[in-house]
């Protein structure tokens, strides 16, 4: 299956100053298991498992690692009532076989699931007689001092994101920072900017922060569909004077470009922008098939903010819904400016909306012509005073095309917000 | 960033009969990417690398791989004549730098690129002098025949996915099976359900499977919100009986919770079955806002089904678009069985569409009450003849409730359509 752990634990570990040195992905299968987390243990001083904590016979990380380490298990009362009542607020009977979820390694932290029911299990492995006796892999260096074997921290957290992340943030970042603190301070800042490429980013930075990386800035990018986020860290005493110069510069220079910082989404930036002015806004999708709405709505308190969301795929909803004009689409087409704009006036005046945004285009594989090829789509925002529209070519395969689309649209709404 | 290579090769591999035994992600590193094509080689039959071929200075794995089996590059005059023809058909200028992806290690065969510059590498790596040396990893053995080194097959293939996925098909596939043929059959087969918990699909199956896990059959669950895949696998002559034995069984006790097999999803089951039909379908959502009408739609050919979506958070919405009663409203609340039939009734009647289905409910994280707590959701389908509503109880948080419910809706429909 996709496998998002990867992305997602190593920018909150990058975040918190620490280095995802590798990243291994093994079959569920017993001994494939067991080799993976004794060479993790040691190469490394943190090795974080994820998944196999459940309750079905696949479910073996649980079991593996205790044989590995030589530790019994016991079931712990504590976590076996948490199960319980997992079980009884969904009003559903507790299978046998979720019991097995209560097991405990002798000596492990538990660490509390708050959305599911296998809890994370934190352990200290001594130096002995494991890590000492892992000279299987000769040739590499087991951290920085070789001969002086350290105790290692083996965290297992549980397969599905819901879990693993907040569980993550509430238990397993405490405990790092507790047992494994940094060396030296560590600075990390994170820009999310929107509507210029990857390249770009980086003709525009690059020149003006090489001093700043001179003196010991790292600066990451990651480019995703409509997306590049800036990542400006530093470790040591002058980290935070260096990142606070860097993060001038880099607002200076990428300006309006940024929409947010850390990991805040642009859906989220939209919604807490129209909240705080108290403004409403009305959607009318074609093409994006309501993946703005969807966006929108993934943001608690969305409700305040977005009226009503018009998924109006077929010509007859946008005449019907929309008050879109049969001359309008039989003379300029669905996928027009003009049809844009009255998808977004006729959104705004039946809901009374302050903003209505509409998008109609050619999201493929299939539809496109020579004058409007596959990915032509028109934006369109209006308000009281006037309706903008947009003319993009995003010619990418259909979930990516609704994808940078859809940004496009919060983009359009978030650049103009202030102004309308 | 998200790594989504391993998933697809996985899957590829798989069906293929070739089991993936381990995916390693390193960073773009030197030391850290030769180990792990060294270690790759010691335990695998086959290694592929992803990513790195490219034109810019991060790009290191073809220096060093040639550099690991002690290979020279040699500039490859066919190489060099596609890639000059890729920037002259895109009108562009070819880069000095795009040159160095024509740079060939002595013996490779090339797997040309299609759809960008940096051509896939295929190289036999003998047993000598590497990897009857590689003896850095004792205490595993090296494939079955420890004793017998063989020779291996490292192959290097672009790191985007569009340039990546083609070149497997065209290329890597009919490779691995003219000079890695398969030893015996290999037969996998995959079930998707939905509507029942991962312990109780394996309570159902378990006990009337374990007369064939006894005789080789491999059976693996995944599960995700609201969904639990089956996955049934089985080596040498006697797979094929022991699939189709243990595919009937599966079939007679998930019966309908099964949806889908291999990688389908729910909403393109849904929208082949409509198609199929010749029906249409009208959503009328509130608190997925979106998200059944943005599944639906990532569907191609989702137009010739889905007339409209109507994301009607709010209770004006729910008047003026789909004729929900103010009394229905004021009387039972926004999130009511009343208010689930007259959403779907509405939507259906106004749109003309075969169905409608809606959903109305509490994701949270606030707005609950004893009787109708966070999660509660009421979700109805209109046809010509009747109009079915179910309760249910969805206590996730709000993007996993979006997403059960969406699987709940789009299930009742699969389960009602050849009623209706």
């Amino acid at each position: 299956v996709l496998n998002t752990h990867q992305q997602w634990l190593c920018r909150r570990l990058a975040s918190l100053g620490y280095v995802v040195n590798r990243q291994v992905g093994v079959a569920d299968d017993g001994p494939a298991i067991t080799q993976a987390v004794r060479e993790g243990l040691f190469r490394a001083d943190l090795v974080i498992t994820t998944g196999g904590l459940g309750p079905t016979s696949d479910d073996l990380t649980r079991d593996l690692i205790a044989e590995l380490l030589g530790k019994t298990l016991h079931e712990d009362a504590g976590t076996l009532a948490q199960i319980e009542e997992f079980f009884k607020a969904r009003q559903r009977p507790m299978p046998d076989l979720a019991r097995v979820q209560a097991l405990v390694p002798k000596g492990a932290i538990v660490l509390p699931n708050h959305n599911g029911t296998a809890p994370g299990l934190a352990i200290e492995v001594p130096p002995n007689p494991f890590r000492a006796t892992a000279s299987d892999c000769a040739g590499e260096p087991a951290g920085e001092e070789a001969g002086a074997p350290k105790t290692a921290w083996l965290i297992m957290l549980p397969g599905p994101p819901r879990e693993l992340r907040p569980m993550f943030d509430q238990s397993v970042a405490p405990l790092l920072q507790r047992e494994l603190p940094l060396k030296e301070p560590f600075v990390c800042r994170t820009f999310r900017s929107t509507g210029i490429g990857e390249s770009l980013v980086q003709e525009k930075i690059l020149p003006e922060l090489a001093e700043l990386v001179a003196a010991g800035l790292d600066l990451g990018y990651c480019a995703r569909p409509g997306q590049v986020d800036v990542s400006l860290a530093a470790h040591g005493d002058g980290s935070p004077a260096l990142i606070t110069k860097a993060e001038a510069l880099t607002r200076k220079l990428l300006g309006g470009a940024i929409f947010g910082t850390e990991d805040e989404e642009l859906a989220a930036v939209v919604i807490r922008m129209l909240m705080a002015r108290k403004e409403t806004l009305t959607l009318a999708e074609s093409c994006t098939g309501g993946c703005i709405a969807d966006q929108l709505t993934n943001v608690p308190g969305a409700s305040a903010v977005l009226l009503a969301g018009l998924v109006t795929y077929s010509n007859e909803a946008k005449k019907l819904f929309l008050g879109v004009q049969e001359e309008t689409l039989a003379g300029h087409g669905a996928v027009s400016e003009p049809v844009a704009r009255e998808m977004a006036e006729g959104a705004r005046t039946r809901t009374g909306a302050d903003y209505a945004l509409s998008v109609t285009g050619i999201a493929g594989p299939s539809g496109g012509t020579p004058e409007k090829p596959i990915g032509t789509v028109f934006i369109a925002l209006a308000s009281a005073s006037r309706t903008v529209v947009l003319r993009n070519l995003n010619p990418y395969d259909r979930e990516t095309f609704k994808q940078v689309t859809t940004l496009q649209a919060l983009d359009l709404l978030r650049r103009n917000v202030r102004l309308a």
